[in-house]
């Protein structure tokens, strides 16, 4: 039977989908195995199905999936080249059903919540998550129920209510929404599965097998995530645990955490020493997807990041769009501003610290940038206009 | 050495990137393989590396590669009981690194471009061509522009910006644009992989073996392809006459061409059993991506389709926007509006031919919905308004 586990005060109690916290530290719980041998199963045709033994599901429902995971890992050799980095790739994980890394954790929530009978599901989110949520409902023919912040513009709105879920538009405080929603879910007979949740981030566990696995079976020497909540880089952190512990791999990466300077919990924790991650006033960045100023998986994953030599670092706005121009413009990824925080933290860190050659570098890719192209207004793209009879001057102009 | 081989007059030339239509017949032109033993290499991981030996390429670059197909093929199984079909799949295209089918054809363009080292690619395109192109141009750092319609708005043209292209947008005439990009490339010294160039319909044939693959080396009974140009539909056909040359698989699909009622000059032709395709005057429909009044490829698809067993349709916009919520909320698959004919389509032929319920069927899914959400401003999305006081009441009712 899965069991969750508080890492905090080692208590253990019986997997509910309706509890997310610790009853006793109030500190998200993950989920706990028996010891058990686990392997890969790569003849399998879905990516859950090929890692099912590390996953708290005793079958996989083809009918639940919508073919997630299984994204590209992509050499970045123009930007390698550029700073003269080690090589260093992309997990892109907008190459998922929703075009987003929420896929691989809510696909594992759908597949235990129809598995444990469960009829009504419910998230609260400013994006990916509504529409990975609604989508992963929609597919199992569960009930979906979306929270929604009050000022949420119509475009992404449209985005996961295409599906068809019970949309909300909720006047609130997002960190009491959240401690809500979990609360009133058990009572009411609807799991929440927030970003937190303990089965979904058991689904970030894939991505870092298959970074593994795609990297010819070595463990890269840093990994770098877009940190909000802090559920996903839990989860890939839990992925290489797996490994060490299944001796399937020596060594362990180094784990980075990347917030915007505009709302860094985390990352102000992690470089004043302290243990707990407070709430931070203001929340101002164009990296919308990671801007969470009350973190509830924040002084979890400060407490991984320091016990595995991690770390957890800020960079700003303009780094961010310089970052997210050079993924476009040199290696073809059109990321969200979230995700460019990695890049933006690589070509930071690299001038503090002397990164070895041998050191592979992944940069996980966990949103696209069509869903904010918003803030693709603020780079510079120019457009030439022109009548048809100046066609040639201006082809000949541009050509070799 | 590659060859262009024309369909019409059995002409054969030197393959020559600058050229797409056969001088005699001045219909699109495909490439013609020598008679050699082809087989497909599993074991290896770019999808290009796998069906390599049904390609154009003598080798395959990885640093130009964004990892594109080994898209899912998806069990359409509430749909197929809400409707009595037959087995039904989505072969889920926007699972690409730019989200559309295009991604197939622009990797193999650009490889076989960067083998014999040109320089600059070009394209014209109303939303998805451009993305596509722009990003593998920036990849492998080749030079690219695109030419865009006078009126194309902002937000799809920054999609494509972002890869840094030069973005021209022309005073024009679609068509006519269309052939001038191909005349002028050839002077120009830019190669200009629009939409039926021979090297991008290659690129296409790799979802035609993935899906026999996917099936577990089965050939669908039915295969449903959005038609525009008719490049993909081309493609797909191409990679079933492979399999079958190849003695790896008997049988062949009946292939249904799927256009919008409000621009189909394939399927009025098809209709009027006419041999060539001619213009339409008005195009009006809301499924852009495949509204082409004149489609260059038309009158090669309509004779590949006949000689092969195959059908073109017609679905009206109303059809197409229930097809579109269908497969959102019953299957949690947002597609574009010209991806949603594919099932509209499959809908129409069940009601007038009975289709045997050994007959698997895949709809072909091009392109996300995310793209064109102001087509989801079309459908009934109804959001409730509340303040956090009222969240357990709302809840109370949503929930079991």
């Amino acid at each position: 039977m899965d069991r969750l586990e508080c890492l905090f005060c080692s208590g253990k109690y019986p997997l509910n989908v309706y509890e997310t916290f610790c009853p006793r530290c109030h500190e998200p719980m993950l989920i706990s195995y028996p010891p058990r041998q686990r392997t890969f199963a790569l003849d399998q045709k879905l990516s859950l199905e090929k890692y099912k033994s590390f996953l708290p599901l005793a079958r996989v429902d083809e009918n639940l999936s919508l073919g997630e995971g299984g994204t590209p890992l992509v050499p970045l050799e123009r930007i390698r080249r550029k700073h003269n980095f080690p090589p260093v790739y992309a997990k892109n994980e907008t190459v998922n059903p929703t075009q987003s890394f929420k896929d691989r954790g809510t696909a594992v929530a759908v597949q235990k919540a129809a598995a444990l009978g469960v009829r009504t599901i419910g998230t609260l989110s400013t994006g990916n998550m509504a529409g990975s949520t609604a989508a992963y409902g929609a597919k199992a023919g569960l009930k979906t129920v979306v929270l929604l912040k009050d000022d949420m513009p119509d475009d992404k709105i449209r985005a996961a209510g295409i599906f068809g879920p019970v949309l909300v538009k909720v006047r609130a405080d997002y960190g009491e929404l959240f401690a809500r929603s979990l609360e009133l879910g058990g009572r009411c007979g609807i799991y929440f599965m927030n970003s937190i949740d303990p089965l979904r981030i058991e689904g970030y566990k894939v991505t870092g097998y298959e970074i593994f696995r795609q990297l010819g079976g070595r463990v890269p020497g840093y990994v770098f995530v877009p940190a909000s909540s802090g559920g996903h880089l839990i989860g890939l952190m839990r992925a290489f645990f797996d490994l060490r512990s299944e001796r399937l791999a020596a060594g362990f990466p180094v784990f980075v955490g990347v917030q915007a300077s505009g709302c860094s919990p985390i990352a102000r924790a992690f470089a004043a020493g302290r243990e707990r991650v407070t709430r931070v006033r203001r929340a101002e960045t164009i990296a919308h997807a990671i801007s969470n100023p009350a973190p509830p998986g924040g002084t979890l994953t400060l407490k991984l990041i320091r016990e595995n030599g991690g770390m957890v670092m800020a960079v700003t706005d303009p780094e961010i769009l310089a970052a997210q121009r050079e993924l476009a413009e040199l290696e073809g990824i059109f990321a969200d501003p979230a995700s460019a925080t990695a890049l933006a933290a690589l070509t930071k860190l690299s001038r503090r610290r002397r990164l070895s050659l041998k050191d592979e570098v992944v940069l996980v890719i966990t949103g696209s940038g069509l869903k904010s192209l918003e803030t693709a207004k603020l780079q510079d793209i120019p457009v030439r206009k022109i009548p048809l009879s100046r066609l040639e001057k201006t082809l000949r102009s541009i050509g070799a």
